[in-house]
């Protein structure tokens, strides 16, 4: 049994965590908020993120990230993609170049378009290992059949995490596809939001569906181009991940592209779902990019006017729908 | 303005014949069952397959194949897969041999494992066109926002077609791979109706994501081998038709698995459904097909197990959950 850290008591985190617990781990949890770490030690909840929890009593949450990265041998950086780079900075000094870094967040960094791998070993030198997959926290918390990815520059430790995640109910595949699993994960957020828009907007499920399609050729169109591999975007963390993240309800970025398509503003909708929205950081920093490596992504640039230019998402969808397309390209 | 035969007044084939008419066409339906003709000639309905209809006056329903063959220019076939030889063998004699035959159905022919278009040029010469993609027949008929695809040796035609139906709300595209379009469209109602089983028996919308993943391969490997292209599966004749059938509540393949997962015989479904269930035909026809061919379709396989040889559909799920799979392979 090991010693795993989490840097963030988020949902996906915490549902890990309990996984982690459950099978005999000792877990620790870091959360800057201190109700949370409360609600877990002495509740054995996190209402905060998901509601029902059973959180077993060797996981341990803790407001000192020194203390909760004690004798540890894993570390999962369970925080919001945009913060990925303060998580690995936290780490610096404080962890051992060998202990192997867990990444659960999905996106590119904005500015440096580096993706979340990159941007850790920015800061240090530890092996990275990407878990990614259809896997929604709500489900996965309640031993709920899901199947997940895991991939890594080093595909022995790779391996090492799947051993360390895998159970009966969770069940983990490796794939040395690196920039694959990390580029499908990102973009399909975006597609999820737009999908969201999709459902607010009134639309039915055959148009759903034809913007999944589309939404999977700018995956396949961007993710090629950055160097992974059409095989992975068909996989979990490509095509299963967007069908989750499109159409279940757990979904905080089809949650939030529902309230921008019934008429909400971005920053309303974010504070309506009370949760980070990676599909509108990543729709920022994958439109800069995409412009930058002459991509064609309309979907991805259409829901990019909507969010950062106030233009009206029925007539952007509107124009995306009828676009004058004679053969089905990708 | 062209005069349209369909053969059958089934629901896609209703939904695509009021499109016709509100374009103005001179529209005629073929039915052998009389409540349907009367109910669209009297009333304007068809509320044995789609309530809410409102059907134009230019469709006209008959009990009497030649009447509705009359002068025709372009004859669609919207039959139940298993009898579009039957259907075929009706028009033989009865229209020019220069007539395109449209095809709505989807599957292969039980015993021959002949396409749907190789079935229909068995018996008369006149060229093909295939229109498949995400398109439930009640969102069609109610003009939400629809993508198809049409497919032919002779794309020509298949231009000629997409330009008959394409409005502004039903968008055509082309794309010339015949195998990959039908295999896609005929493989994802196994796939569908596993997915039913898998929410029947309460499974997750992870679960649920994966199932879908592990069948899009399935579809890959099946597909390819018989000629299709890959780019072909991910468009919208593969994965958006599988997404909307696997995820709608219109889908009747979808419904028929739900109803197993729940514990019902396959004929108790098929009673219940009430109308034709594509995916058991189709899981019957390519499970002899992929053991010919020495495909690996462990979904098409179950499922195989769970309709034809009663075994139970939760042990099958769970063994195609837990099976031992250490990489992410296609």
């Amino acid at each position: 049994m090991s010693k795993v850290a989490f840097l963030g008591g988020g949902s996906f985190g915490t549902s890990l965590a309990i996984l982690l617990g459950n099978k005999g781990n000792d877990v620790s949890i870091y959360d800057r908020d201190i109700l949370v770490v409360n609600d877990i030690n002495k509740n054995r909840k996190n209402d905060r993120y998901i509601k029902g929890l059973q959180i077993p009593k060797n996981v341990t949450a803790y407001n000192d990230v020194d203390e909760a990265l004690e004798d540890v041998e894993y570390v999962v950086l369970a925080l919001p993609s945009q913060i990925i780079r303060i998580g690995a900075e936290i780490l610096r000094g404080k962890i051992s170049s060998d202990i192997p870094v867990i990444c659960i967040a999905k996106g590119i960094e904005e500015g440096t378009n580096k993706t979340l791998v990159e941007v850790i070993n920015d800061v240090i030198d530890n092996p990275v290992v990407v878990l990614s997959g259809p896997s929604h926290a709500e489900e996965v918390a309640f031993n709920i059949p899901t199947t997940v990815v895991t991939s890594s520059k080093n595909m022995k430790i790779a391996e090492e995490v799947q051993d360390l995640f895998m159970t009966k109910e969770f069940r983990v595949y490796t794939n040395s596809d690196l920039v694959g699993v990390e580029v499908g994960g990102a973009v399909k957020n975006i597609i999820a939001l737009a999908a969201g828009v999709c459902d607010g907007l009134g639309y039915g499920d055959n148009t759903k569906a034809a913007l999944m399609t589309r939404g999977m050729a700018e995956i396949v169109r961007i993710g090629t181009k950055l160097g992974g591999n059409i095989e992975t975007f068909l996989g979990l963390t490509g095509m299963g991940d967007l069908i989750v993240t499109c159409t279940s309800m757990h979904s905080r970025n089809r949650k939030a592209g529902i309230l921008i398509g019934k008429g909400m503003s971005k920053d309303e909708a974010i504070k309506e779902v009370g949760m980070v929205v990676e599909g509108i950081t990543a729709c920022h920093a994958f439109y800069k990019l995409k412009e930058e490596l002459d991509v064609e992504m309309p979907i991805t640039d259409g829901l990019y006017r909507v969010l950062f230019e106030d233009r009206k998402a029925k007539d952007v969808v509107d124009e995306l729908l009828k676009r004058d397309k004679k053969s089905e390209v990708y």
